[in-house]
């Protein structure tokens, strides 16, 4: 059996797989478990990340609002399934006021990196890019420089040092709704200066594993495991009606993480239920964040359904581990 | 409190805002209120227009037949919820056989204005422009010139002159799905020739109040009230699986209507319902038509859903203001 | 009354017209009669071919695994209804390894002619291209020379020769999600070299039929009856929000059948319901294999249902040439 | 011999045809008659209109300055050959600020009717639509409210009342680089408001006449002759390369200008020296005004080389006449 | 040195390779050999093919008429470089009117093969694809079968059989300006069914050959040499500014023409004169038809140029070979 | 008078402005210095950069070859006019093989910095991005990281540090001939990892400025003056016939260089001359190197003409500064 290595988290939400259900993530019974109206100003919340948080959770939301303006949102809960998501969106300090100007926010993403939670998302800076922040206390976020210039999507840190060295996935894409995408990591000594970019992986052309061929973007935080770092991350056909957006999951080196040891040909969740299949953008599962117990191996995921509410589902860092190399 | 200017229709059709609701507007709780079959031949029934008629209620319905042939149709109603179409489409009189010749016919408004109602659709002549035609008694109709040039869609007339003069407004376009779109008034002594073209809004770009940042274009007939003209119309969002309708309110000055007074920043209705979000063009509310009643100042609005079906949602006057406000 | 030329099948499935419904065909009752999981690979089961055999019923079926990989499975059924599919796709053998590349292949046609059952289908070589194959037993399946070159779908054979030589029928497209097509037939001698192409069909322009305005494809084997060739196929009209795939029917030269003797100007079916609407590709009926039972004139039709399940509907030949005549 | 009916220009710039030309137009030989700097600001000068004037000759010129911001500049010459234009654009006056408010103008043509001389433009007000003002002196400019919303170029005036009212031909477009286009002609009482639009001619698809298949679009100010109204127009194809620009001819009935009694299958005129081929914007010719002399049956037309420089081509009635009916 | 294996011509066009110039192919110094008025109706003479006919030269010519209409036309001459070339556009007899009914005709190929001349062109049959058809005479012309279903161009055939079978070259495309193309050899016994299709070679994509990045399409006739066939054939870059079409030269397997056993990474000839880069459709060079000297090697190839005028330019069997190789 | 801060260049290439002419840049009276065989595999040599080098001059050119692989070149020049470029594309040494493999390199820089001279160009890493090498005696090069992840062009470094860091023009792109373009500058303390990242400035969007509507990206490095840098750019916009490359200069900030102090509303040199207007890519103008001589405030501009060949222009900082404040 394989190890997550990581802490312990008793208190992770879960249940067990269902009899005779054979895929390797399976969803909440009760899902959605964020509805449209999450606060008092949402027209949706979706695509958001949570963490363990003293003795529950903490989380960053992405709530669009009835104006269909894109902003990012604290919440907190007892148990991760219900969330008090606060109704005013973040307020950023940091050193330098061009930085800190808001055009728009949205994907965030959240790490526990040495001392601090780290959040990450997609910032406008004269076109999408990677804004990077840190917090203690989920009350007072400082913004740190953009990782990147425009044009990149879904920043997503590692939960430590690699080689000495910050490192962090992101998807490089251009202004609109981006027909093309790879998953790059680079990497910093000090969080403000980023280099050493490596090529991670594309998308697969033709047939062999189509629901990825249009473009590939990281997910949650990668899981440390003693075969490698579990990358959980979406995938997107073009039909002939838009875009598909899939969940799928990747192996990767743990000290060169830009070499693919195992990655899923099957994507592992899809959208099939009504609830991801029907809302402001048709057929989206698109996930931001995991909860890992390194006892158990359990691991829960919390997913955007179709751009409208979220989700969560369950799996095991084995059942990741045996999807990623099928 | 405003006033609403206009007739009393006691018999408007109405629900209470349910308890706990917080959006300006509410749909009918047995909606749809017109399906598929709206009358023998049609395959869809919606963007549709509904007036006060001697003891009842009268429109001009879109039907688009089974061959998808679009067209529009007469119907009465006793109680504006319950519709009786008439399954041959309007058969049009006039003076001109080059107008009358029928190409298409879809999205009619119908307007009361001095001693007649006035019917404007979107007409096909060599391209989509603005079809005008009139009825004392929904038997008889006369077509009369086209307003505009193609390419144009969503002429809406007011339903008095402005400075002596009938006023119309209409959102130009292209050949197509037109991804662009602006809302004008123009101005006629006669109903036959049109000048004095005015620009009133177009689309919000960026994301302060995105929904409405591709294309925006008039609905009902304008609602005077003793602040300004009331003008619910429908704004669209391009994502990446198509475009969204949305539904918002605009006050336009009573003597020189281009100019905007207040404007909703937020939509105030969005397709979230199943009969709204799945359809033959998935994700569309699109108000064509409402009812007023001065006394109480309730407001009753006719909406397309997804292309498909007919729905009804409620309001009120100081709802709407106060939405536009906001 | 109009016979259908062909063989009884009197365990043909079969549910009579419900009362009062007034479309040429309606669904069966317990649709969709194949889920997504319709074998222990499959993403979803649609656009699938059944012929009658030995007591039963066999197929072909598209089932796209989970890796969205498109290729071709054999079936087998006792009623028509319940059917159990391999889990291996098919394997062909042949006479020439670089046709016997695998590529991807979907959309299977299965035609009995002459002493054995013939299998085209849409096949990736260089480009989608028809494939052919033929098998007597639904076990050992011998793939000959691809028909056309590269690009085209739908490859659909008429049930016996024509003036001494196989024919084909096929829609040329392009490489990717084909905003055009035309149906054609072409003749061969051997099932090898083919040629005398002759077009049979467009798509309609503007108003008149808009649901197939923008290409039509052909759809089951070609029924034959004392009138003519009845020719099942599909429509696609392009909205704001993608293309939406519906079924016609028309009536060929028996002779000559690139002559059209009547074409339904209305659809005969279109996705109305849930399982048609919402999928991994919404709104689409696709048809691509019926039973006929000539005794009665009834005919049962399989059609992929929104690119993710296998539905089942039925129809006369009284009411399809009807339909076409109407 | 056929008519031209209208005023004597003996004055009239000419050279007559070369020994063995067949084309019913020929080049002036010293083309082109104005350069790049046709003023102290411009970068090019192209698509502009001329007329008799007092002993000489007058006009108006587009001059894209050379930061490519599009005005129209009044110009005067004695030949009608050698121009000397302004370096400030036309100020107009006018009833109405809104009116008033310069986006961007080009393409002029100019029209003398009854006591004055009209100009017509492009005018930008929230896109493209047709500017109208008067001048008397060519110093002096009345600017009149815009004929038609949104979004039209080519707005060309019939040099007389036809049936009482003002008549304007035009062609409606989209926002941008337009790829479709047919001419029409709407009415006025008043050069205010305007009606009664009719459609005159489309592109001519396939491979009838190709040169003329993506759109068509009015030029020179209508010549009247007895045996009809002749128009000189543009017509594009659409190349892998980009558009092409050619000329044609229709007749057009005097009383009813929508009726076609005739329209040139083979071009006219089309880019073929190396000024019309090379410049800002390759393979461009648009005619933009044409004197004529009615002793003789002289014509002489100026249009846009490459949208950089500006040619004149001379041809007669005859010619004219007999080019719209081969 | 190599040897084409073909008939001597002694009076082959011929120009020395000019002193210090090192590419494989050079232009005759008289270029373009026809201008654009080639006929009394043309607006283009170019991609015409050429063949030794009795004591001189025969060919057909793709004229654009000055309606811009494609149509091939036949021509003489006694040198191969001054021609005449009818008025009138060949009229085809044959079998079936429904194949002879003209939409249009297109680049033209001519093969000398056992008995008689095939012409092989782009013909419109609801749709681009390869007519074919043959003369004794230059003034009798038979036309048979299309070859294949649309969409197709540049028909090309081996000048002897192989295999025992007549072989085609064609390149598979869409209905309009193509952005992709390979090349296909198919084969037929009997010059009316056509089968064996095998792909020869695509373009190359990225860096390498980027001359040849978007499409490629078979040239003249092959040229059988000790060798193998020598094919030449164009390619095409889309730069932002549209295509540009080159020349490369192939070298084909004897028996299995299918197999590539040399291919050109630079290209042999490209748009760099006056006459190739100005014109209706700037930057083309297109060959269609050569000339060969088994005694001498010598090779005269005739290309269109900017889709205008045709030139000629000169290689011999071992520039090609060592081209192809390079 | 202004000055140039920099260094003596009495042999910098130098023609006086002829009489009246009224543009701020003029061009060299030989132009173009270099042709398409600059080099003995050339097809064309453009957008190409040069620096004063030992007594004469040095510089990296763009090659594109005759397989129009993209590639860079060494050359020596003796007076800056005439240059001999080596045959051989530069080889690059370095520590890490992923960068040193080679996709392709095009448009390069070349900046003294300090004690070395650095090249920047565009690199292919799964995209083209910004590639960096350095030498001291153009004989050994040394590539570092590349600078940014794709999708970025137009890396320029300025000449000196910044706040005591390297900074870095360039224009964020898309993987294709990308529509859009702002410079940006980005700082390091390493050359090896970048961050700091500032927008500059855009496109003009309307009339005001149109040649530069559509992109603007960064040209010669930036030229130090007492007023502050001066940055030659370039700018695009699109017509109906594609792209046009125009040229502008700036003037930025000395201490910020992201704030812009002045900026050229008319374009200050535009492809006016046949070998500017035809070519490979029609109607480019596009500079990449400046030399300049700080006694005199002469500069000497060298820009790629067409995507075919090098032409050099003049102008000094007077006119520059002047040109970039009217």
């Amino acid at each position: 059996m394989s190890k997550i290595i990581g802490k312990s988290l008793p208190n992770i939400p879960w249940q067990d797989k269902p009899e005779g259900y054979t895929m390797p993530v399976w969803r909440y019974s009760e899902n959605p478990i964020i509805g449209r109206n999450g606060n008092k100003v949402s027209n949706s919340v979706f695509n958001s990340a949570v963490v363990p948080f003293e003795n529950g959770f903490a989380g960053v939301f992405r709530c669009d609002s009835r104006s269909i303006s894109m902003d990012i949102f604290a919440g907190r809960s007892r148990d991760g399934i219900h969330w008090e998501i606060e109704d005013e969106p973040i307020h950023f300090e940091g050193a330098d006021e061009e930085i800190l100007h808001r055009e728009y926010r949205y994907d965030p993403r959240v790490c526990f990196l040495e001392d601090r939670y780290y959040i990450t998302w997609c910032n406008g800076y004269h076109g999408p890019t990677i804004g990077v922040a840190y917090t203690y206390d989920f009350k007072k976020f400082v913004q740190l420089e953009n990782a990147f210039l425009p044009y990149n999507r879904n920043g997503v840190l590692f939960p430590e040092k690699i080689n000495g060295m910050y490192a962090l996935l992101s998807r490089p894409s251009d202004t609109g709704h981006t027909p093309f995408g790879d998953i790059f990591v680079s990497f910093s000594k000090d969080m403000e200066f980023w280099g050493h970019h490596r090529h991670i992986m594309g998308p697969i052309p033709g047939d062999e594993s189509a629901w990825q061929c249009t473009k590939v973007g990281p997910g949650p935080i990668p899981i440390k495991t003693d075969e490698g770092w579990l990358l959980i991350y979406h995938g997107v056909i073009t039909t002939c009606n838009g875009f598909v957006y899939r969940m799928g999951v990747a192996l990767l080196d743990l000290e060169k993480p830009w070499k693919v040891l195992a990655r899923s040909k099957e994507y592992i969740l899809a959208p099939h239920e009504y609830y991801e299949c029907v809302g402001d953008v048709p057929n989206v599962t698109f996930p931001c964040a995991a909860l890992t117990d390194a006892d158990t191996g359990r691991i829960a995921i919390y997913y955007g359904c179709a751009d409208t509410v979220t989700g969560m589902a369950f799996t095991t860092v084995d059942e990741l581990l045996a999807a990623a190399r099928r």
